[in-house]
């Protein structure tokens, strides 16, 4: 079977497989115990830029769970770091910039740097995707990612997490020619890194707007839609897309990004059915079992994934996944059984 | 004029005002110099327990910005701590539980403790509100908060603050009779703690749902609203009722708990003209400036400011408030600079 009729990318065109395919966002991570042994005395963005390493991490969940997609081991900042910005990932905090992008001056400098520069550090990109690629085979395709760039923005202007971002948020009205200036450069960063991946053989990619919720659709619309969209732009008609972000519900259909998404990812509050008819016809839905219900005892959980199928249907495919990314002190084994019950076709 | 003819009392009936109310969440807090400087040495759940600092702290914005509403100065662990619950409030992190609830029989433990004694402890609640009401007289309303059970369940079941409240939310599924056992032991605690408020003087009640906004609408109907309801069972009629939630704009219409509210808070995703038309005729709505716009230049705050006012004409009666409350770094100056301009009457 060529990768092109396996059940995600089949999904991805519009059609539905069998049994539809399955995988969870943050399936590589601390949840398998096999991955914090491989972490060990290594920081998270020196494993994402070690190709041995984030190869093996990727393909660790595969093994185990027999999900129907790979998706690559790495993380948003990677190609700042790959662009030469001075990030690090604190453990139990995440990413923190050593210089707030702030004032106009700040946006001109960072600005200033070529993403080209992405591609051309991009060498342990290229080297890990190829391992990845080659021990998959026709079998399973791989997922290729990016942030997005408001995402992106959020963190680069407080200089790391922030609950409801709102140097990004205010940079937007207060200085609207720094906002596209900024948005605008990171759009071309992410579609650096999101090529590097696609030419090294990745069959599908991800853009993660994680914080596009704490939006109004007027804010949306105005200010990240059209960089978003243009992320993508040189992905589009290469390799499929899916679009995610969390609370997204009042923006689904601009989620769409003018239809430029293959797949529309909605969180645990959404229900899929209603996901469906919000997004239209021309679009697969991803998601979104509850990533709280984890925690539940299997009956409840697995009724839970038999409404998350049935909803699913009203859709023109569906990708299974998660509401959001697996939480860290997820037992792997109920994970496993996930796909195991989507697999077994008895939904 | 008699309290009841002051703006914020008259828009909670459905009147218009000449000019619209308007105060501010968290308006008592870190943005004041004044505030601050009084904080020295104290910790923040001491400075809620010493009426006389309690009592300042509520004043000093109604002094210094001339709104319309004093909001007391408390936090919504206060009652738990007077029911003999053992939490402080870490600067920076948020509210902290030595013990966690999270089993069944974590839930019957702390549920044996009866919520009178909220009342029993409640003296210097009772002082502060009583300082207060003295020194507002007639002319500016004071209103009383407490927290709603799921978000004092989202911080207790935890231990601590948490991003997507899975514990919480994982009870509801997981262990029903537990999460409804806990959730109507603090729509009980709440009742208690706005019932003493509402004796000593507080002219009308928030109920602070900060976390409603993590819920699918389905799990908001079923796990949540009932109980947010019965904590405001006994001050319906006594006291006009505010109901607030972050990114509620999904269940904005549940809301409004059946009727019970007399005013919806929402936060500054949703536009005040979609808010009112999805809570309909029969109710006020509060918000909903971006805090982010604090940050932006002043034309830019004002327009925005003049925009949630024309759109917050739709609905039958509006309360200015943020969409969230006031971030500690705001400079406070801007902040009543938006009294002044809502008090021109040039909106």
């Amino acid at each position: 079977m060529p990768l092109s009729e396996t059940p995600l990318l089949r999904a991805l065109r519009g059609d539905r497989p069998d049994t539809a395919p399955v995988w969870f966002m943050r399936q590589a991570g601390r949840s398998l115990p096999e991955y914090r042994e491989l972490r060990v005395g290594t920081r998270m963005l020196d494993a994402c830029l070690d190709p041995a390493l984030a190869a093996e991490i990727t393909l660790q969940p595969v093994r185990r769970h027999g999900v129907d997609a790979a998706i690559f081991f790495s993380d948003i900042v990677v190609p700042l770091r790959l662009a030469g910005v001075a990030v690090e990932i604190e453990p139990g905090r995440g990413p923190v910039f050593a210089d707030p992008v702030r004032t106009a001056s700040d946006v001109v400098a960072l600005t200033s740097i070529d993403p080209a520069e992405v591609a051309a550090a991009s060498q342990p990109i290229r080297d890990a995707v190829a391992i990845i690629a080659a021990e998959l085979g026709e079998r399973t395709p791989l997922i290729g990612f990016a942030g997005a760039p408001f995402t992106l923005a959020a963190y680069l202007v407080e200089g790391g997490p922030s609950k409801e971002h709102l140097r990004a948020r205010a940079m937007m009205h207060a200085d609207p020619e720094s906002w596209h200036r900024l948005a605008g450069w990171l759009a071309r960063v992410a579609s650096e890194f999101l090529a590097v991946q696609a030419d090294a053989g990745a069959s599908a990619v991800q853009l993660f707007d994680s914080w596009a919720g704490s939006l109004s659709r007027e804010d949306y619309r105005t200010f990240v839609a059209p960089h978003s969209r243009a992320a993508l732009e040189d992905a589009r008609g290469r390799v499929p897309i899916i679009h995610f972000g969390v609370g997204t519900g009042p923006i689904l259909p601009d989620m769409r990004l003018g239809g430029i998404a293959d797949a529309v990812g909605a969180d645990w509050r959404t229900p899929l059915d209603e996901a469906a008819q919000l997004l239209g016809p021309d679009v697969t839905v991803q998601g979104n079992i509850d990533p709280a219900l984890l925690r539940a005892p299997w009956l409840v959980l697995e009724a839970h994934v038999l409404d998350v199928l049935r909803r699913g249907r009203a859709a023109r495919a569906h990708i299974v996944n998660l509401g959001h990314g697996v939480p860290p002190d997820t037992d792997p084994a109920v994970l496993t059984r996930i796909v195991e019950l989507i697999h077994s076709g008895r939904a």
